[in-house]
């Protein structure tokens, strides 16, 4: 699994910069400034995402894997080939 | 300019869409679930960046390309090349 | 495994949107027609990679998996989350 | 303008570059390495976009922001902000 009390500390941390940039707009920052900063959440987001993934892999593609059913199996693989084409677009 | 009261809505709901992520951590949701909601976070970010860009360009880009400053008008173009290239690393 | 024919199919296509994209340029087409179509042969790229992914969790994965080799496993495990961590960033 | 010579150049690497991925699934290449490598030609795609719309940027925008026709105007600034929007999805 991946480690639940650090995930739980990086989103927040992330709520928090979402925050920043909400006030960065009420004070009328320049734009390209909020873009930057948004980008800056979007890479944040993309490690908390690739770590949970690492998780996954280790914890419940590992038991389905070694498991007997195949539709189980099938299903968990099919879900990692959707959230990688889904990386691929956001 | 891009519509401050718009951008915030926006960006409360994306706030509020990334406090739901951690809830679903704390409460041990399916991983691939946290990713899914955390995907369709950055999808709402890129719509957000994408509106304060068509501002800034209807605003502070023709400011600049129609003003008598050369290296000002310079820097904003190279602004809005960064923010592309960027865009297609997050 | 992915299927070997049709991936180099698709890649061939590919490669052939790619040299159209050079005569564009050559005929010195729009700029943003040309940037349109680079961004269709990405697309194209993403759902390539997918496939062979897709192929490569029913392959060499479950082998891994299955396997006796604590260190394979690991090693097939990290790969995965290494370029679906890169996805997020091309 | 951006430099067409140059882009030619590097679309013309970047077209080697997936004749060379083909070949490496033709020799049955490990999976992981075949998708690094197709993540190696997007990236070099995005770098090519990004100079195209420099170029794009530094041209066609400046005479239609200093121009007499606010339609052509529009235009021009609302297609930047589709290939910014396009390019956060591929």
């Amino acid at each position: 699994m991946h480690d639940h009390k650090e995930t739980i500390q990086r989103l927040k941390i992330a709520e928090g910069h979402l925050r920043g940039v909400q006030r960065m707009v009420e004070e009328d920052a320049y734009c390209i400034d909020i873009i930057r900063q948004i980008q800056a959440v979007q890479s944040s987001l993309n490690k908390i995402s690739t770590r949970i993934l690492e998780g996954h892999l280790h914890s419940c593609l590992i038991t389905a894997v070694k498991g007997d059913d195949p539709n189980e199996r099938e299903r968990v693989l099919l879900e990692i080939t959707e959230v990688f084409e889904a990386a691929t677009k956001v």
